[in-house]
């Protein structure tokens, strides 16, 4: 049954979550595999903002925010929040005073499988979100649920101490164990793409760089 | 059967409605008992407006802007119009020609459970719109419907005069009697909300500050 | 089968081009008798490009993006890229890399019943994108689609050399052949809103302008 | 604030209930203008169902069915519940436990824009439920609703005693004062339906029998 | 601009196009290389029907079913009318009214991106539909449209004549011009699939009927 | 990367699997805390069945059923297979063909985020599936995937020899270790639910059975 908080989790280097949010989203996604992603109705609710932190996981009833306000306390800076609700609600779980209260304790932003609301205030506050709703529905604090335990949020299975990565492109999970792996992949496959950039900036075609056009001509691709 | 037009309709006071628009949708609508949201769906066509206007109603045929015209000629100076579709409608029934008319009467919004179009017109004009779809396709006129009406939009009872505040959390209904009373219960949690602010700054604790541990753990909440 | 790629394809006149992109979507859209729009889920990625151009027509594997690089060896300097799916796709097709080598091409946009990725790197290189999603799910190469055939994309059929017409409001097709006579009737639909707006500026009502009472009244219009 | 719960209502005449049940939805819904219909999104668990009954409303909060309790005690012969959530939700309120409750009261029906579960019992022991989803998803009793209040549901405003008509083709409310004109245009609807049906079958034309050639020539309708 | 009927037209020989029924959807649609279906949100309204007939095609305005009326002169025996709206719309163009004027002339089934209603008289009838909405909301006869134009419909293109397939996995569409050739490999297929169903029943493997096992191993699937 | 296939894996006894589906989707939710649903979007393709049986898990890529083919192999009677493919389809990943296969092996049930198609084929060979969608659209076998890793289906996440239940009202999976205590726990709710429902069937209330009036009136509920 629901009520269960666990306290204290590991979490992955500073200097690797660092590195991982530099990498950004689709890059992290590609290095450990194509995996990861939560899905694509998950969008940040100003433009811009590309971070990474170790991942606080809340499991709370539609429409009841109480169980934010229990993972607070377990904020460390450098945390991101990350909210799956047990069924489908589009209700503003977070405000501008949670924000102003997680801020506080070093919270680098939030990722919620449902809505949020004072979100002009947000972005002047420069707080990142990544949501599937925007709706100012408020929400009650009758219920328990659960925080630090396995959820699954849009898709995605998310353990706490995971980390985050959330940019643009939507949002992206490294297990905590992976974390220095895929950041080393990550890099591998910056440096590759610069090169690429280059011969494409010039004019090369992928056809050319990549030797595509053999391949293709044996699957039967016919020029008319 | 449609074709009804109410002229003439009672508004809240300016003050009043001024007053609502400065506290904004997601206050205003904790103010009176969290009701009165459109559905998530409505969604702002450009960030950072914030308004509040008294509603002209309008019901319409699916992909007919006909009564927008009919509208028009009883907005006051403050209103705000409101449409809602007999039948589900991503049709842009306004653009920036009907904008420029409604502003030249004084109207300081849409709200359209349709579509809208000219959207970069509409920005520059400065004339905010909440809508469900952003969509070119022309609409026709060719049959009644009713204006200053009760109508549903978005899942919200709307009556004519009812006090339309709308920002970038979505779209609150105010009931017109119970304007005054909401304004007021507005300002004193707006008062309230300064002062948690304040708190929440300094460090303070969400569940210190409303007294959350001991009710948490008489429903079961445990730590590991 | 697919597989099949046209090398050459026909396209409309330059100056015709560049005509419809000043004229918008909304207006081509009217001019040619309220036809060729894609449906409202194809939304920009930016805001604030207005863009036209002779489609490049891409179909594709739902989750492939293999024929997009097929694709950018047939483009010539203000082609647009126009992908649909075989199947309902999210993927993220193309990113950063991609647009590098498309713009060293002369491309202009992309439209896609699909993803796109790279999102904040995309505005920042100017290059306009009108998608369904935006996820940072990576593609594969793997199975062969069509290039410069017929395909449907969100809606609309699109033949190659079709002028692609792209704003805020959507994207809209003008069949090759009939783009000159479009553009005409956008110009003289352009100069008789030019002389609307300015009577609705100046107050005048629709009701007045288009002569809209006694119609309305034979239909069954009544004032309370 | 949430909790009134409306004892008495006014009901429609049995006679006048059962004659509208009789007729259907669609013939009822154009006896009165085409007014009163709930969305698309509302289906009968199981088709064939053809009921009517006077409403008992009730308002809950997601994922919380509490209040269905408070409202089977206000249940007549005749009665159908139907029950609108404050925000979205797709959690299964209503089961086989609540059915036979309600039956045993001769409640006539559910009509619920949120989940039921047990559908196979409900089918099994004829209860007729329209919903917008089903799901096994359970819910809490913490959070008081109202009971026999004006809601909203599925877009469609409701009072309690209002008719509640609902079969295969969805779900139309009439008010209850304006019931029996209803009824009475429903029958006469029929009547003229049946000498249409008639004509239909014998090979008769619509473009003949209404007389549509002329008026559609005049709109300029063309034939190739 | 819209108002164009296409009185004659082109259609597959009868036999063609009963064997297209008899072969089915899937099997129709794998033997013309994936191409032609419908989109999923194409459903029965009751399940079992297996036809194919020729394509009647009608563009009509959301929420106005006049066109239909225009379209049913032009029925012959054996034909299927298929409708695709200008623009979304949910409204029930077609009830047991038409249908029975349909049937009177031969009419097969029809296919509509759009909804209908009397769904259980239909069903009575014998009367099958393919649709994306069941909704008892009314249309008008309003505005014009067109009749055996080429369409897009869920996302297809059809054009008067081409042969549509439908069951219960949905609406495929055949080109006229190949419909004789598309039988023929249908039927090879079914007398592949018949041998391969021996197979299977008897316990073997696609694994190593179709020989993936060296294939998969060279991809780099691995055991554990 | 893709393409491990975990060959062996534990499994539940066949009795308390047995156990569970008597038991059925609502019961056994309940009875494990209202853990472990498949989202609503997944329906049975017919109504009646009612099944568990020990999970084979697959992870596909969009559009792809070549791992189904693999994942045969591995089938034990009993078995249920579940897909979950790396991107959002549609497609109809599996057929009567594959159906046949499966039934061969004793499979008990398909369970898949994504298409299926011949399903009058797959109602009449009483072979039940869960699906969200229901389309003909064909598949290839061009890319690696992975059989009896974890999975997330539909918002839960899903370990190779879990135990699937699935009927009418959606899809429940149970943590293999714990399927013995959650089949004794729902025996439990059963038996308490029939004597509740004798209760209810002579017309007692919850009201009164389980003593909500006291809790309801201290929350602040009042009668008018």
């Amino acid at each position: 049954m629901a009520g269960r908080v666990v306290r204290n989790i590991e979490r992955a280097s500073p200097e690797v979550i660092d590195g991982l949010a530099a990498a950004g989203v689709a890059t992290v996604h590609e290095a450990q595999g194509r995996t990861g992603l939560l899905g694509p109705s998950m969008r940040p609710i100003w433009p811009g903002a590309r971070v990474a932190g170790s991942a606080i996981t809340i499991s709370a009833p539609p429409g009841d925010n109480w169980m934010i306000h229990v993972a607070i306390e377990l904020i460390r800076p450098g945390d991101i929040l990350i909210l799956a609700p047990t069924g489908p609600s589009d209700h503003g779980y977070f405000g501008d005073l949670l924000a102003t209260s997680v801020m506080a304790r070093g919270c680098r932003g939030l990722v919620i499988e449902a809505g949020v609301r004072d979100v002009r205030d947000l972005k002047e506050m420069g707080f990142p979100v990544w949501s599937k709703a925007i709706w100012a529905q408020g929400t009650i604090k009758g219920t328990l649920g659960d925080v630090n335990i396995p959820i699954v949020c849009a898709g995605q299975a998310v353990e706490a101490g995971d980390v985050v990565v959330a940019d643009d492109d939507g949002v992206c999970i490294v297990r905590r164990a992976e974390a220095a792996a895929v950041l080393e992949k990550a890099r591998a496959r910056e440096a590759n793409e610069a090169e690429k950039r280059a011969r494409f900036q010039a004019g090369e075609l992928g056809m050319d760089i990549y030797g595509f056009r053999e391949e293709l001509e044996k699957l039967g691709l016919r020029y008319e």
